[in-house]
């Protein structure tokens, strides 16, 4: 098998865990669930990265506070309310807590707990209240999918992954789930991702891993340039998988890190695929940037520039957009050494040579550009490092969508 | 009268200023002209600002090295084609100039050039070198509206403003044409804007005046959050008002600077507000800020972020999001001192205090927001530098009319 097999089960896919997803009544709509919760059925070690927005979820605040001593054992998520600008935030957090410890039996602390939906409109806590209980009697190995539709807001598909990996001899699994699809430019922290793995890992390693890892998975994602107040991705790991526990960096180390990006990378090209409105996923590949920050600056800009996506919109091969987006995206950049290429699985077009155009087929780019997932080529011809960043188009839907949210 | 009188004639509301705009054949369509002339009967101080666009369009490297002695007499501007990533771009601007200065009995060297539209298609001397001789000829002072015509691109109203001012006991008059639709978002520069004004200045003061001046307007206004790479700001000062020539700040350099304002801004607001796609001119005022960065940080967030854009459209009173771009503006802001006011024509409604949602009418918001011109008040309440940014909303015909720019 390959290092890193990808399998079924999301993010009960790791041993000991379980979820599930029901509608208590936060939404208006009985259709959509609104009400997530996992749970390890051991206390696992546990770490989260948060959003930079100064304005911060209330979750965020009794989230970080809760997992300060680097531990968890269960996650509430509602959707349809983001419990943010809100004077009750922090007592209606702290009060998903104390719910779901109660249920579960375990203490409050242990509980991470997360919210996203409209920010500055209180958060009832009654739907909540008869929600958990239900919650905690329908949890199941099978709930991954349940509980991953009930974090879900703008979304259009459910975001899941999982992957089996070995370590020290011992069969480990590393699964998640993820929601996110506008308010989506994510500034060292992220959109709401929840992965678990039944590796023992140390809380420290745990942390640094993923602090590592959203540096070039999450907060690569772009759909509309707004960092929202409410991003945060927590992993949970219970070491039941039996593998000794990773509590330095090493060859174990590094095998767990790279189960993390085979697990996130997917959720991301799943986060920008479902973007707002989007028809498309843009994975922009920068290669030849003088150092590393120049490549993810060149690559989150192409990716963030509404000309550009408009432009993939439009399957136009406007490369013009690219250009001018690496030109202002403020990277030290020698503009006349560029080169540009569009990919996708109907081919490959080269439009931009040494800062400037070249003859291509019109005929050929606009094959190139009519597939689903299209890939913006820049080499910038000026050193070794690279990047990637992942987006998607502008779309009529996405001012659709969003000219009306709150309704 | 006002200090600065509103008075007609745009860019040759200046004493010796004539203008003219033809259609010349760079464009598909002989309705939409698209090759622009205006001429000073004697020669002026000139100024100019450029984008810091890492990629520059050919004029803007040919309009530097002319107007390097601070003196200029003619602007030539083509629409259809920025001449930009051409391998031949500079040797075109040349000609440009070189017909210019031809046709008019003045150097190359006094002529500037600009050119508007897509990037990295070459651009066609041909239609331009027929063009300038019919320009020469049609020349007038009632010319100011062809030019303006002739400038726009994805541009649906003319840009024209003029104010009549006193220095000295002299008449003064100072007035502008501009065009900016897409591609919006200036920084330390902006986008096309041609000023002309028979006020007697010295090229440095009016350079002064002129880099002062566009760091409180048109880099104020953003549309889509990407900075061009053709932006340019260009002033010419013929003298022929006959006020004492402005060398030094003081009074009268005080009086000049306000009299640019007063033609800056209703540019920038013209700009926002035929933003492309555009329903709606959005204004946010920012108050209380700790520092002038901060105000004007805070604005340019507010109006830039695609979701609160959005929610403009829709006329959704979605306060949420003009404090989720707050938090990520990146400035320094206590989030819990933060107010916010929605105001229009139509009414005032206080949506949020002390960074949590208020109480407010959804039947008044709706009135408010309906309205084609919205100001978003937001006071920091923080200290006492205050700052105005200039957008407009986000639609479906911004993603309609960048889908396929090209054809």
């Amino acid at each position: 098998m390959d290092k890193f097999e990808n399998i079924p089960g999301g993010v009960c896919a790791a041993s000991g865990f379980q979820a599930a997803g029901v509608y208590c009544g936060i939404r208006k709509n009985p259709g959509k669930k609104d009400l997530s919760l996992i749970f390890s059925e051991v206390p696992a070690s546990a770490a989260a990265v948060y959003t930079t927005n100064l304005v911060k979820g209330a979750p965020l605040t009794v989230t970080k506070k809760h997992i300060a001593d680097g531990k968890a054992q269960a996650v509430i998520c509602n959707s349809g309310n983001a419990n943010t600008c809100n004077a009750d935030g922090i007592e209606i957090a702290e009060k998903m807590s104390a719910l779901t410890g109660e249920a579960l039996g375990i203490a409050p602390e242990d509980v991470v707990v997360a919210s996203t939906g409209v920010i500055g409109q209180p958060l009832n806590i009654a739907p909540i209240a008869a929600g958990i209980p239900q919650l905690a009697e329908q949890l199941s190995p099978e709930g991954s999918s349940e509980a991953c539709a009930a974090i879900m807001t703008t979304d259009t598909v459910k975001k899941e992954v999982a992957v089996a990996f070995t370590l020290g001899g011992k069969c480990c699994h590393l699964g998640g789930i993820a929601k996110g699809s506008g308010m989506i430019h994510p500034n060292m922290a992220t959109m709401l991702g929840f992965l678990t793995t039944d590796a023992a890992v140390s809380p420290a390693m745990l942390q640094k891993a993923l602090s590592d890892n959203i540096q070039n998975t999450f907060n690569m994602v772009s759909v509309d340039g707004d960092t929202s107040t409410n991003d945060m991705v927590v992993i949970l790991a219970n070491g039941l998988a039996g593998n000794a526990e990773i509590t330095e960096e090493g060859e174990d180390y590094d095998t767990f890190a790279q189960a993390l990006n085979a697990a996130t990378v997917p959720l991301c090209r799943m986060i920008a695929g479902d973007g707002e409105g989007a028809t498309k996923l843009l994975e922009c590949r920068v290669t030849g940037g003088k150092t590393l920050p120049v490549a993810k600056t060149v690559a989150r800009s192409v990716i963030s520039s509404s000309l550009t996506k408009a432009a993939m919109f439009g399957e136009d091969a406007n490369w013009g957009r690219v250009l001018c987006a690496i030109g202002y995206s403020g990277a030290d950049v020698d503009v006349t050494k560029v080169d540009v290429v569009f990919q996708s699985a109907a081919g490959t077009v080269t439009v931009c040579e040494n800062g400037a155009g070249v003859p291509f087929s019109e005929e050929l780019a606009a094959k190139v550009l009519h597939e689903k997932e299209i890939d913006i080529l820049i080499d910038l011809n000026d050193g070794d490092a690279s990047a990637t960043a992942w987006g998607c188009d502008l779309t009529y839907d996405y001012v659709k969508i969003n000219g009306d949210y709150r309704t």
